[in-house]
């Protein structure tokens, strides 16, 4: 259950060290876009196409810049980085829901499983053998945790994720529904035109403060480990392939692909859809467009692209007729 | 279980208000292809390419134009729309399994839920506090309804579905197994190089007679709600961001990808494995051709691309040789 | 539970046939890296990038081609093909859990399946009528199989599987959690500006010997079934459209997607994140290189691509403005 949370505007420009233009008195309890926002919420500014909405809002308090505070008809929390302020007083607002600590009856919890007392393990989880599950964890319902696997404290298995044998998890995760760490890379010999099973003896380890969205898939080793370091965020359908590295605070939008043992520096950040190829090493705070390609390693960090934008299909049509042409007349 | 269904073609014929020509009371119970068509079966012809199997078919009846009745050597069931006519016949002829209504022993329903008595929950479910069950859902087995999560009348989760705290599914939906619809949008503010979760407090509501494909993710709103109108039919593996309006009867094909805050019109197609970009307007009426990349908003109707189809590999790497010599001598 | 396995250099060399530089009576007991390996590890070299890796290595025993024997600091096991021999050794190695026989008491079994005794059914399962399980098959935890879905011998279902009715699986198959079998093809006939559902009254046959990797999803046929022959290999995340027919041994890398009735020949190999457009043939030991989209048939065997790599966002987008001045400049 989630608790209701009231705060003064005093109180949370003391918090954070804002400045705050306003009654300090005034409350709020929820968050709201400043078009919608009514009596008792909080709203922000800190991108310049809301800025009509800016003007006409009815939220209780705003948190933005300096520079847009003498536009700002509400109260005002004046801070540097209004979004990131705005995203901790949100979650002061918004709590997780309460953990109730216990193992649902209808559970089924291996003898050799060790759950901490203060963990809570849903309805219809499966807890195999040796697995552990640290303090204040939750296992949400549906869950499959095999032998071996662990889950450090205070991390959040949302629903029907999946952890295979022996794959550890920090502290402070959120997996979210369909999740599946650990499945069998894709490692194959040819034999002839048929193919050889190899086995996949690694594992997954995944650091602390990770999240990893819904239906997201993280292969294991296929004889290392595929690792995610500290305070990796992971959006939803993407495909984490064996042997991977994914360096710390690395960021990786919906329904990319990371082919196996390619190595991702540190703040990398990934558009969505973007594959990259196996093997390659991608320097630390490297940027790559939305719906790009990267079949090489990348040694300076940059912004990289290969993303190409609709037009017209005639024109398409002729876009793609005349490259054809010139690279065949050179030939 | 299904109900076995055998219809006469005079009954359809009226039914649907079909020319016939043939024997009205020959009947079909199940529908074919034409090439594999017997005694019995109904088929369809409405792709020029199958013309040659149209002349030898067995099948009992087909479904077809006024224009190419004469070629038919079954009985003929006319009409200016036969894919349709088809698709409707179709569903008589194989009607959706029966449900039985109740709850199975082995699911796990809170005390607040509200089921209707004439809904179906099947086994190893788990319902949670406040959530409602509308008349004759089915909810198939290893499905996870959240607390205070609404599914509207005669809606189908098929298996193992998943659905977020508060969201809500409109009436004669279908969601198939895998899809997880209010999983947390992909919201973090920048703090220094790390990352801070902004909480998603919106939800997800979905209208009427919805089709949502396998494993497919639609995300909760950051604030307000995401939003698929009525209508709207999803295939698999799409992952639609936080706070995007889907508008009615807009169709999406596997594998895309819609970023957060963007707006589809009505009537919108998008091709397969097409990614558009976050915080965009796509007109209605609008088509999006397979594999393109949608980067800035598009205010007309009309058909879209920048797919870019394979060639001989050789030929490729000079493609995109002399795009980038061009490019380069223009510096 | 696995079991753990020790072998002697010279049992090995006999049963692989297979030339042994080194002393027969050394034991090796599980694989590892060349960098990794220690005392009782094999190791293999099969990539020349690694040659340094080989020099120092501390394995017992690496797998190699006879022209790089020389090099092996440690006991040399040559072969021609040293990656499927070491696939093979590793598998001895490191064999599957034994399968321990019996349905889980939590499992829902309907009175009218069928499970053979020596078939392990899992915590929490879900057998429905009809459905059949055939010899030494493993149902992991959280599986769904509907009703009339059936699954040969030896094949394994790791986790959360979910078979749709009528689905069958052949032999030693394997199926990675999230996987769904079956689900409606995404068949709407157009009405109006809206969408009328087509039933999906066909079925899923997968061969012998196939693998399925997590979160793909394999859609069942229209009409008639959607095919996946013997020896197939499936990475995660991939769309199988309805009535595709994947021919023996071919194998497709991840997060790609192949669109409805869309034949692919025996030995194709397509790379991660291509879309295969739909009623499309694709001849025997076609190559597609990844990020490539296929929109008309291919009838040689060959490679094809339409991959583009990333360059610097700045020189990409030089190459977009050229391109598209060409094309305007013929109109």
């Amino acid at each position: 259950v989630s608790v209701p949370v009231e705060l003064s505007l005093g109180e949370l420009a003391v918090r954070f060290g804002l400045k705050l233009n306003g009654d300090p008195s005034l409350k709020v309890y929820r968050v709201a876009t400043l078009a919608n926002a009514r009596d008792g919420c909080l709203s922000f500014f800190a991108n310049s196409r809301y800025r009509r909405q800016l003007a006409t809002t009815q939220a209780t308090a705003v948190v933005l810049n300096e520079a847009d505070a003498a536009e700002c008809p509400a109260a005002a929390l004046i801070d540097r980085n209004p979004y990131l302020t705005y995203a901790r007083i949100s979650a002061l607002l918004h709590p997780q829901p309460v953990i109730e600590p216990g193992i649902h009856p209808s559970a089924v919890v291996a003898p050799g499983a060790r759950v901490a007392a203060s963990a809570s393990v849903g309805p219809l989880c499966v807890i195999e053998d040796d697995a552990e599950i640290g303090e204040r964890v939750l296992i949400g319902p549906g869950c499959v945790v095999q032998r071996g696997a662990r889950v450090g404290a205070d991390s959040r298995l949302i629903s029907q994720v999946n952890l295979y044998h022996g794959v550890t998890i920090g502290q402070r995760c959120i997996l979210h529904a369909g999740a599946v760490i650990g499945a069998d890379g894709f490692g194959f010999a040819p034999d002839g035109g048929a193919w050889v099973k190899v086995p996949q003896v690694g594992s997954v380890r995944i650091g602390d403060d990770v999240e990893v969205g819904a239906s997201t898939t993280i292969d294991r080793g296929a004889v290392e480990d595929t690792v995610v370091e500290n305070g990796v965020i992971l959006d939803n359908q993407i495909q984490i392939g064996h042997n991977v590295v994914l360096g710390e605070h690395t960021a990786i939008a919906a329904c990319s692909g990371i082919s196996g043992s390619t190595v991702l520096g540190k703040r990398v950040q990934v558009g969505g859809m973007v594959g990259i190829s196996g093997h390659l090493h991608i320097a630390d705070d490297v940027q790559i467009l939305g719906c790009s390609l990267v079949s090489a390693s990348i040694k300076k960090a940059g912004t990289y692209s290969s993303s190409m934008p609709v037009v017209e299909a005639r024109r398409w049509r002729r876009m793609v007729a005349v490259l054809r042409r010139m690279a065949d007349k050179e030939r």
